[in-house]
């Protein structure tokens, strides 16, 4: 069970700046904004387009680690749950996955649409959809 | 550009030892095995259930990150493109995906179906599909 280190590749840039104004998963998101990768990345971006679809992992930096059951969506009226059972930003190891639509790609700068995640999380990954 | 510290979950139990042998993606694997969760975390498995389809995040600590640019699924005959616009294990956060079914759950032992991962490999986070 030895740590395991990782180093961001990148940071998300968007107008969410609350939580409670950030939509809940990207299956009911259009909001936009700009995944920054760091310039040492670049060379990995060769074959994304405009029009892709990609998988992008976020660092919920924000989000607490040591909750194990909550209600789903944050909706009291449904059963509380176990965290992996779920899609909360809540758990263990706070690793978001968003599949989000590229609207343009220049140099290092991805624009995205579907967001479900705040301006300023750390990116960890990202990943063409099957 | 903070390093983030992750501890794993758990760790996958499987009959794939070598690379060669591992399936390259969950789409086109039938291989089975045991997803260990660590006993700490057991209250986050409540809701899972055989039949269900689950997203697990795995920590591929045999794979390089130092590399970029690969052609896609190993094969020589695709033009090689960046490690971000692929599946492959190559990148600098090898972080995998993949969706997995569950065939039995007992305790903290996740038995599943699907598997494109080797033996002894480091889990992160389970999610629900969405």
């Amino acid at each position: 069970m030895t740590d395991i280190t990782i180093t961001p590749i990148g940071i998300l840039h968007c107008d969410l700046q609350l939580r409670r104004e950030t939509p809940r998963n990207y299956d009911i998101s259009s909001e936009e904004g700009i995944i920054e990768l760091y310039p040492r990345y670049i060379q990995g971006l060769d074959g994304i387009r405009a029009g892709d679809d990609i998988l992008v992992l976020f660092w919920f930096n924000q989000a607490r680690r040591d909750i194990l059951r909550v209600h789903p969506r944050g909706d009291t009226n449904r059963p509380i749950r176990g965290v992996f059972a779920t899609r909360s930003p809540v758990r263990p190891n706070p690793i978001a996955l968003s599949q989000l639509r590229v609207l343009a790609i220049e140099q290092n700068l991805i624009t995205v649409r579907g967001l479900d995640a705040m301006d300023k999380t750390p990116v960890l990954d990202i990943k063409m959809t099957m």
